[in-house]
């Protein structure tokens, strides 16, 4: 693991790395040392690591909660050259989607194709961060809505140091079975007029779930309209699961 | 509206009192004067004004946020006498049923007709809480699940002091009509194996209703099986829409 650039402002540290060809960036209180609860979350389709998304929940958790909180690009995605191989397929799978074809099946198909590197490479990753001294290796999290759902489903259900996750806007075709192997408590993200996940997928994957302590927060809205204060619950799972160093405010 | 008795444990001042033949009670901060928001709950079926989970929701909206709570008992419940009228209706439902009749729309028949009795008994309760110098005209809320919810969700549509709710473990086949006439932000529960809402009702009553800000939480287990972590995301919701006094602890 290379760090290539750091900064810090508003308390929080942020370090730009990569590892093997993997760019990434871990966000921690500054001057943090010790073990903390971690969070890895997975970006939307065509975003990247530093997603405003992703850096709002991410200043939450290391502000509030002392967390550390980590992101990587998905390959094809952010800082990544373009992957010729998935590239390909995603250029065939349009051509087929506007030719009529029912894009659900074949979203699934390609996740699960991406989903078998980047397990490894969030693993690898996860590693790395945990032999940091300002990391180290407290209790895992994993947040991951759409492209991130249908990448941290697989990884949730491999990884046994991740305890709690975030899943959503995704469907059951693209991994209720690597769902059934998930254990750890979930919160699951719905939009209820999501235009790209039907309604009763979303709802199949919430059911496919394995997990005991499961819980589905549905809002109106489309796909990218999830509502500000499923951030604040986002923050209380995670320390109900994970624990909080430091007592957040409210 | 006469007090009956008056009793102050825990910083919490419980009243009990009847307003013309309704029992109910109210439970505010002991030594609280002015006006604040005030939560009117109802209980399920067979239960009563003092259930448990009544008493437990209470206390943390008294303790934690300062607000004014208050029940009273349904028709046929708590201390009331027997309903002929209802007793009668349910009596014979329950032979239909026992002869292999689908209870749903007979429990939602028999729900709109005890709603027309307790909408004018909630909206009269209402009126006399907010004439008291401890109560007030502040903005109001209205919890109830189950029979709290068949009756609510008139009441709510009704009432428009009520400016947020939660309800759930309701079907559709009930309420849906009133469903659509509510537009204040809800939170609507879902017990995900529940034995006495079927799942497809529940969340087609979560789709009828007519709110702009809706959330819908699932969550595995039976009809009386809400978990914890329920009550707290309940307390967040009221503070989010009515405000809160009082500032609260974690």
């Amino acid at each position: 693991m290379r760090f290539t650039s750091e900064t810090s402002s508003d308390g929080i540290r942020e370090q730009l790395f990569t590892l093997d060809e993997i760019p990434g960036v871990l966000w921690t209180p500054h001057g943090a040392t010790g073990a903390r609860p971690l969070v890895l979350m997975g970006h939307g389709g065509g975003r990247h690591k530093k997603d405003p998304g992703i850096v709002a929940r991410s200043s939450r958790l290391v502000a509030e909660c002392g967390y550390a909180v980590a992101a990587v690009d998905v390959p094809g995605h952010g800082d990544r050259p373009k992957d010729e191989e998935f590239h390909r397929i995603a250029t065939a799978n349009q051509a087929r989607v506007d030719a009529g074809e029912d894009p659900a099946p074949l979203i699934a198909a390609f996740q699960a194709l991406v989903a078998r590197r980047t397990v490894l490479e969030w693993r690898a990753v996860l590693d790395a961060l945990q032999h940091l001294g300002h990391v180290g290796a407290g209790p895992v999290g994993y947040w991951g809505v759409s492209l991130g759902c249908g990448l941290g489903v697989p990884f949730v259900a491999a990884e046994p140091r991740v305890r709690a996750a975030v899943l959503g806007l995704g469907g059951a075709s693209a991994s209720a079975e690597a769902a059934a192997r998930i254990t750890v408590p979930v919160e699951f993200l719905v939009q209820w007029d999501d235009e790209r996940v039907p309604r009763a997928e979303s709802l199949a994957l919430f059911d496919a779930l394995g997990s005991a302590e499961k819980t589905l927060h549905a809002n109106p809205g489309e796909h990218a309209e999830l509502p500000a204060f499923e951030l604040d619950s986002t923050v209380r799972f995670f320390t109900r699961h994970l624990g909080c160093p430091r007592e957040p405010s409210r």
